[in-house]
């Protein structure tokens, strides 16, 4: 038997929260850092967001490794088991929030090749919501607080209608002034990401409900936006 | 002990490979019905198409527990930790596949209370190349052949750029006829839609790659699309 092996359960439970709680700071920050060099048409920071990516994909696999080994070796049943699935969906889920981020960074690199528009700032308010959705589901998560999870939930809902309106907003700027076509469909896709991102910090706050009372939230989820209605 | 822990490893492991074929199938004929109706114009048919995404959602659930119970009971390691690590991802990459065939299909209904664009055929087109790679990368999963893989992964590359062209193409289009903004911006998230399935069939050329071989193919993943470059 290895030192590891020797290692107790909740140890190793342990572990793998921390490093779900750093990879979960990591993609609030990439998304904060993606909207602020949106702002500043900064393309040399927009590389710098798209390269950090790479930090949360390798975190996301050592987590994945880390939960199988533990399954082999431990064999958790009942709420342990549903731990190791949770910290296996929830790790997947921040490394997709991850993309979203950097997909919105990577877009205003092609933003900056034309001019700016008034218009990109909305992206920044979508972003905020969708940023305080992530650490109130993360929050949840690390402290098994399934009520605040049940919230996060409900608040998905808000960003979803606030996307709903921006996407209107940007067909009725595009049909004003077509020669912004190009960069209001970047804008269309950024916003489209963040919406996503609503929708995984929603995963994390249904996983952690599953967690604390091994079964998924009642009541439909409403989780689409609604331009695809 | 229960009957089930009594089961040899291989046969457990022979069930996964069985619903993730059904599941596959599935999503595969998912996508073909959501092109098929967007042509035909066919509400009544997408609406339907939106209520078999159920069926796949259930299945990855059902593969889900079955590979922790898995885990948990048998201790794999080596090899048959990766088949049942590539059986956990290759679900979950079937069911945003799934997600994906969905939302075209959802938007669709969208399209309906517009005029028909004739540029809308193109979306058939791609979705046919990227069910290619989706039935290339479940054959080679099932066969374990890793070449097979290694092939899926350098083909997403031709999809990746006629989506990249289309792309383009569907932003001159609508600075040409501005009245077609609101359709195309929905031709627009299809097509990326399609685009993401050919990065999801990587994905699973991936993991099959790395049951075999133990490691993830070597060199650079050509993925992203080149729009928001």
């Amino acid at each position: 038997m290895t030192d590891h092996i020797l290692k107790s359960f909740d140890t190793e439970l342990d572990r793998l929260y921390d490093e779900i709680k750093r990879m979960g700071e990591l993609a609030m920050s990439q998304l904060d850092a993606a909207v602020d060099v949106l702002g500043r048409r900064d393309s040399n920071a927009a590389a710098r967001v798209v390269a950090n990516d790479d930090a949360i994909d390798a975190m996301e696999s050592a987590v994945s490794m880390d939960v199988l080994k533990l399954l082999a070796l431990r064999q958790p049943m009942a709420r342990d088991l549903r731990e190791v699935y949770a910290a296996l969906r929830i790790s997947a889920d921040i490394e997709r929030i991850g993309d979203y981020a950097t997909n919105v960074a990577k877009r205003s690199i092609v933003l900056n090749n034309s001019p700016a528009l008034p218009i990109t700032g909305r992206i920044a308010r979508l972003a905020k919501i969708a940023n305080q959705l992530l650490a109130d589901a993360l929050k949840a998560y690390s402290e098994g607080d399934a009520e605040l999870a049940a919230r996060v939930r409900d608040a998905d809902v808000e960003l979803d209608a606030m996307y709903t309106s921006f996407f209107r907003e940007l067909v009725t700027y595009m049909m004003e002034d077509p020669r912004t076509i190009g960069a209001c469909a970047h804008l269309m896709f950024m916003a489209k990401n963040i919406e996503r991102i609503g929708d995984h910090a929603t995963n994390i706050a249904e996983n952690t409900w599953f967690v604390v009372h091994g079964d998924m939230p009642e009541g439909e989820r409403r989780k689409e936006d609604r331009t695809s209605e």
